[in-house]
């Protein structure tokens, strides 16, 4: 299935090779059988890698061609003879981990493209690769092993870590980053904020947005998103939090470690979330709230209040999700009774 | 009303010329009567060509002072007099067309800016226009006419059949496309998708994407719109297909042919949608569902499940158009009454 | 708080020019006593001015270690001793001047980048200066005092006035604007309408889009927001108007002064707002409607009806903000009813 235009495999790795790399446990084949890639289930074939969990694709797992599939303990049992057996405690997990074996990410090729304007003072780590048309402030510092993409900006005074990779088109400014960053496609990172006050005639004077962005450790910023910058102090996105496509966040939003936010949601300014929270797609949050660690944020949510650890909210305006999922049986039922509907009709 | 210096016409062209690009049947007026242009009922003058279709523009054609109008069959006795008559089964696509003959699509302007850089083993067509610091990998496989506007990146790899437009600042990568595609300013095609699994300590962990995106001919991808590529296998847009600007669609999303998806709207990973099916503006639809063919789901709708072939829905989370439209009538009508509202109150 | 390397000083000032900055009334301090910046209540320290508005900040206010606050006439008594006290009716006007003093929006260093890409027949006023990579179509023409970010694209014949700010990969097209027109990073403007006829086939034959897009003074288009031109006449935008990140305005849209279009909400094409209109973040307006003066909509609504002025309305579907409070409130009781609930369960 994989297109070897786009995706070359680094090479052949026995399965004692991709039994390390999965970290799982090679229960049955060959440590010496050679394969050449990975592969969905169900169109895998003999020199490929699949993976199963859960009911749902046991099926497909009953009838795989793979040379190899990762499964858990408990469906070791409905592996095909012939196919080599790994086992995980979490099949994706080490599946990822084998595909990744197969399709590193993308290393640089050291070297900055003659085109690119890269300004007074700036330090650049070993072994970065500086694309085409990269446009570079003064006294940025970039640490080693950064890739930057065609056309990728980064405004004066910006700090990345070790193995950030900017990819194009995407800019950046009043920014501190950590290692390990992905800015995808488009990504606008350290914009002003959207802070203004009406003058006596009505007109709007901007408050000078005067604070930073800071990405933590392997924080990924999503193609087109926005991280506007904190207004006094910081916008913050914790540890390995990550924003999918076309997501807004406000200035001096701040999430904590392993948050996720997925497309097109939006986190209105000073909001703050805890560790590993969840916010769906379109869903949408006013400013100065607080959510808890580990809260679930359901799609096209509208949340106007703190929500607390641990809890799940769903509706606009949200509830928990009991309650949102109870209201909507009930209005159902009503609408469907012939004396409610006709009785004020 | 047209502005010359963003709009100038082609040339002037008589009503025999008119008729004949738009299909439609002069049925009153000089065929030799020379036109310059096209504009609104309401304000074309006796110059140009207006169109009217439906009661709405009723009074304005009643009054209108253009050189000529389309119309349909039904509307030709409310054309004043003075005025030329093409009739056509559908006046808007005839003026559209008409509209084409005066103000064609930009052609290219043959020729690669100096500044452009073009990777080793590309193939670039017959008269490819290549913009002021467009980018373009290894072995990009350009076909005839196409035109990439300034600051456009092309992956390596990536294949364009004939007439694809990509607009400035639009970026692409693992895709393969037919041809007419077009790619509106800032479009970003084939990004990675949202895929990852927490590993022993939470930390996640990307799952490669190893997939790509095929845009099947004349499909057009809005500004700042963001199509994922697959995360194993493709990410489909059937032939004729339109997303509108900043439209979100996931990894291994399917559209079928000549798909409508306006602005804001966004599909989640996997979902497969028929023929000619339309989503509204800031709908969405979560992953792994299948919308039948010429199912059309309504603004800010939140879809779920499966939508049959055919059928219109609406709501988050979306109902049948006729279901909604009664559970807003009925919270109405619930709201209103006093009993209900004090009994618990 | 505030980071020299982002934000650095353009210098200390002492309180009268600080005062006359403002447009505050110095009440207590030493008018010759310097500051040399500003910060947050709780952060700033005896070199930095504040300022505390409404009962929010009472106890910030009251605990500050500021230099000197700027507070309304009511709470000019609750500042601590030996912090200088300016007076203002609006104290966050005041504020955003006095740090518009100590941080002026950025200055133009004049002069074109030598790899700037500039068309025949343009005109550049004083002052301008133009970054590296930018691409200026033919007969542009730029006020004077305008800066154009890195890789910003101008497409032919546009007209912008004095102090105006395209930034980072902003691209426009079709468009007149006023002075101080700001485009934010990724700001989409003028782009092709999302205008199309279904032919014969059922094939979409796109509607020459020839209408134009006007900003007027100080106009803002936030990041990655996008504005389509109109599709026959103009998309307008009203003097101050201000687009929050990631908005979209279809063709024809118009507005009137002032208005403020929060993130990630959208416009449908022929929408008409009065002045002052709000539409708060993720709301959703249906085509050709009438928003009147100083309407509010709420986040995440959808409005597909016209608009009374004055009116706040919420919901999706929209109604006044008291009936959409009414319906969630109604719905929430009667999902507690166990009569409602059991009867048809």
């Amino acid at each position: 299935m994989t297109d070897a235009r786009f995706h070359p495999a680094a090479g052949e790795f026995d399965l004692a090779a991709i039994a390390a790399s999965a970290g799982a446990e090679l229960v049955s084949g060959d440590p010496s059988r050679r394969l050449r890639g990975v592969a969905p289930l169900n169109t895998a074939d003999g020199g490929e890698l699949a993976f199963a969990e859960g009911r749902r694709n046991l099926e497909a797992l009953r009838a795989t061609a793979a040379g190899a599939v990762v499964v858990a303990a408990d469906q070791v049992a409905e592996v095909p003879e012939g196919v080599a057996v790994l086992r995980a405690r979490s099949p994706q997990l080490a599946f990822a981990r084998a595909a990744a074996l197969f399709h590193p990410p993308q290393a640089p090729r050291p070297g900055i493209h003659p085109t690119a304007v890269i300004g007074e003072g700036c330090r650049i780590g070993e072994g970065c690769e500086i694309g085409p048309y990269a446009v570079i402030g003064r006294d940025v510092t970039l640490g080693a092993r950064c890739i930057l993409g065609p056309h990728v900006t980064v405004g004066d005074g910006c700090v990345f870590g070790d193995d950030c990779h900017l990819q194009a088109h995407a800019s950046v400014a009043f920014c501190l980053a950590g290692n390990e960053v992905v800015l995808h496609p488009g990504a606008r990172v350290g914009n002003e904020g959207f802070g203004f006050v009406p003058d006596e005639q009505g007109r709007f004077v901007t408050v000078p947005q005067l604070g930073r962005v800071i990405l933590e450790d392997r924080v990924q910023v999503g193609a087109n998103s926005c991280v506007d910058r904190g207004a006094a102090g910081d916008t913050v996105l914790g540890a390995g939090t990550r924003l999918d496509n076309l997501v807004m966040l406000g200035h001096n939003v701040r999430t904590g470690r392993g948050c996720i936010v997925v497309a097109q949601a939006g986190i209105s300014g000073s909001t703050v979330l805890g560790d590993y929270v969840t916010v769906a797609a379109q869903a949408g949050l006013t400013g100065h709230l607080r959510i808890g660690t580990k809260a679930r944020i359901g799609a096209q949510s509208g949340v106007m209040n703190d929500v607390p650890a641990g809890t799940d909210v769903l509706g606009s305006p949200s509830q928990p999700v009991r309650d949102a999922m109870r209201g909507y049986a009930t209005l159902r039922k009503l609408a469907a009774r012939k004396d409610v509907t006709d009785r004020t009709g």
